[in-house]
């Protein structure tokens, strides 16, 4: 609990409708999407300007509070649940998309700005952000920014960090940086905007950032592959690839996901199949009708049990929209999903998917696995019961062995949800004691007191965090 | 100087063979491509693994002895110029290609690598690693790594940056780090990959990577836009992107550029043209000609006084070269070069092309401009004399006003050469205080003792380096 005279201040600063400490407000800024995770912010507050979150900051700096800065919450990591108490940086008031530079190709963007709506803004100039978390509908920016989304377009486009030109951050100082700017090339000192981007607000408060546009695709074709047999969908991926095709987008779908999709969202997806692959590939008309037509072949000859062109952009966005939904669809199953994120290098997919479904029969518990197939990045989901402490203890040794058969794949424990709290205490078996303690140094270089998120990334004990 | 103890210690390590410490050797990696920097370093060792950097690494920080990693030294911020003397440590035995995985599209090489010969074992596999620094020839990618690279290419394809998956390196304290891995996706911890990018040795000895490659480009085709008026030059620039083209390359060179390759490169460039712009595009056929045909005409509708298309890849290449040989050429005519990278948003091109040579006029100078005007990353290259130090003296003075003009119009100091020593003074006119302050942070947090490539990227005054 911090003290009354620290709110005070707070609403000093700010004013007092722009500070929060009702029961209700505390309680709804106590969790994010991750499952199970749950602790009281103290204040939550809402600055409408770079200099109120430096205000803000240096209230907090000076009197020992903790700092969660915090988005839309749709992270799966924990990393927005303000674990320590103390204030919750959110920003609704900032919102606003500042600039469209068509000459640059930039947008300049507060980080409370939705995603989805960012993206719809910047097509209607026909221009492109890539970057499409499965949560873009209610995700912010800044969000995407901690958090270094991914998504579905990331085969192709990469991530959100391929996009972030400039930061403006608020260091646990008080002290404002920018960093980068509307440059293709900047290599004045350390790259602090990717050192930023995915520090899961750990390392500074983001209050701006500039964004990378590039010119919208002419055109987009879907093509859905369906398979009896997992192996032959993660043939057809690594074929694709070694044929020197990158689509936009090669999502893969495993037999139970394909099941509570279809029962979700009724688009006509195979429910008796063993998996599919929803294709897409973008660009210009005559490039994305050869790559297509090449695709749809080598699915064939993998051994496809058909292979289906979408007939219009409706079908196509059905198809795609029925992916996006697949967390959702499973979560109307069971009272708890936990989804995870472990990645590996995309020719080991089809090894990760058997080791997946092997863990979960060893543990007795049930897991629909989707994801960016062309990425290596898959998400388990395993449809659960928090209440069940005996289960959720058995899932959590699930997932620990996931993550290890991920690593020795030459994969990662996470690939675009972030380490928050949930994963902290695997951090360490992917980079190693060295790495753990090159990042804590940088961590206490710029945040000595650990005011910034703490609890998040670094784990004093390498239990899980369900025990 | 270090004591004997020291180097008697390297060579129980490593044997005496790789452990160099003539005075024929010591003057050969006393300096590197940047004029008027030199410093005798105590000792040069040749490692053959990322053991044996361990091993250097743990004497020289029981010894508080100065690291300075280096490759071929091509750089020209003087990154690699030993100023605190100490052990260079040099990659030619650490040379080889590792490993090219087709299914996953990495590379996995040494640091030592000549770079060009890298990319042509690449292309000769159908693929292609775009980062192309015009030093190809003879830099290494651990040079291109540390420094952040970019190239001819980097409008389309990005920087070093963008192609470095993951990385093996050895910390100050001799602890080994691993970050990233064969993965499209990984957010587990910060993004140490990208901060040991472009930190110039400061952070860390990198002595493995693994790349991104990606497929290699159809077909590629040239155009060569002449201009009688720069700003016609600049406007096409933007015109070309403002339709929603990304050519491969948009390079620019002025009037004295021009005459000065010609003269070297006999590639029938047109000395009287205030400007020409080298604009090539890749991919698929259809695209690349289309693409092609519409920038030959936004060229002309521009006021280009003659736009036209390499007849063959021959000819291509023969332009190709002649731009990259543009410091050669102007190498020729005065004893001393001086090529700077301010870089703009690319709006402000044709600004700060007038601005380098109002500038120049000033100081009574004699400049060549050139560079990625796509990318807004000019080289505006004095030629001069090192041994003249009251012309020496001017070109410092014009060369503060030409980064202060840069960073007035949202620039930065340096686009692909590095800080290094040379722009250490003007770092602080980019980031700020508290910029400076974040990096310093983490430089001291890495390599508490200062002993990696100590006197580079910081400077204890804001005066030039030449004074």
């Amino acid at each position: 609990m911090i003290e009354s005279a620290i709110k005070e201040r707070l609403v000093a600063a700010l004013g007092a409708e722009y500070v929060l400490d009702s029961n209700e407000s505390k309680l709804v800024y106590s969790y994010d999407a991750t499952p199970g995770m749950q602790a009281m912010p103290d204040v939550i507050v809402f600055p409408g300007s770079t200099e109120d979150v430096q205000r803000i900051v240096k209230i907090c700096q000076e009197t020992g509070t903790p700092i969660v800065a915090r988005g839309s919450g749709t992270n799966l990591s924990g990393g927005t649940c303000p674990l320590e108490g103390g204030v919750v940086i959110t920003f609704q008031r900032m919102n606003h998309i500042l600039e469209l530079d068509e000459e640059n190709l930039t947008l300049t963007v507060q980080p409370g700005v939705i995603t989805q709506d960012m993206i719809k803004y910047v097509e209607k100039n026909g221009l492109f952000y890539p970057p499409d978390p499965s949560s873009m509908k209610i995700s912010t920016i800044g969000g995407n920014i901690a958090e270094n989304s991914g998504g579905l377009r990331g085969l192709k486009y990469g991530v959100t960090r391929d996009y972030v030109l400039g930061l403006t951050a608020v260091l646990a100082n008080g002290e404002v940086i920018r960093t980068g700017g509307k440059l293709a090339k900047d290599v004045a000192g350390y790259d602090m905007t990717r050192l930023l981007v995915g520090s899961e607000g750990t390392l500074a408060v983001i209050t701006e950032a500039i964004l990378k546009l590039i010119p919208m695709p002419e055109t987009k074709k879907t093509l859905l592959a369906v398979y009896e047999d997992m192996d032959q969908a993660a043939q057809s991926v690594s074929a694709i690839i070694a044929h020197k095709i990158i689509p936009t987008t090669l999502e893969f779908l495993d037999q139970a996901t394909i099941k509570v999709v279809e029962a979700f969202a009724h688009v006509g997806l195979p429910t008796e199949a063993g998996a599919v692959l929803l294709i897409e590939q973008d660009g210009a008309p005559e490039v994305v009708d050869r790559d297509i037509e090449k695709m749809a072949k080598l699915c064939q000859e993998l051994g496809a049990s058909s292979v289906e062109k979408a007939n219009s952009e409706e079908e196509a966005d059905a198809l795609r929209s029925a992916r996006r939904a697949a967390l959702s669809a499973c979560a109307r199953l069971k009272p708890t999903t936990i989804l995870e994120d472990a990645t590996v290098p995309r020719s080991k997919v089809a090894e990760m998917v058997r080791a997946i479904n092997e863990i979960t029969e060893k543990y007795g518990l049930e897991v629909c696995t989707f994801g960016h197939a062309g990425d290596g990045n898959l998400h388990p989901t395993f449809l659960t019961d928090a209440r069940n402490t005996e289960e959720m203890a058995r899932v959590e040794q699930a997932f620990g062995e996931i993550f290890a058969k991920a690593i020795a794949l030459g994969g990662t424990i996470t690939g675009e949800h972030g380490v928050g709290a949930m994963k902290a205490p695997y951090l360490e078996w992917k980079v190693g004691k060295a790495g753990i303690g090159a990042m804590r140094a940088i961590k206490t270089a710029l945040d000595p007191h650990n005011l910034l998120n703490p609890g998040k990334l670094f784990s004093e004990s390498a239990e899980g965090v369900f025990s």
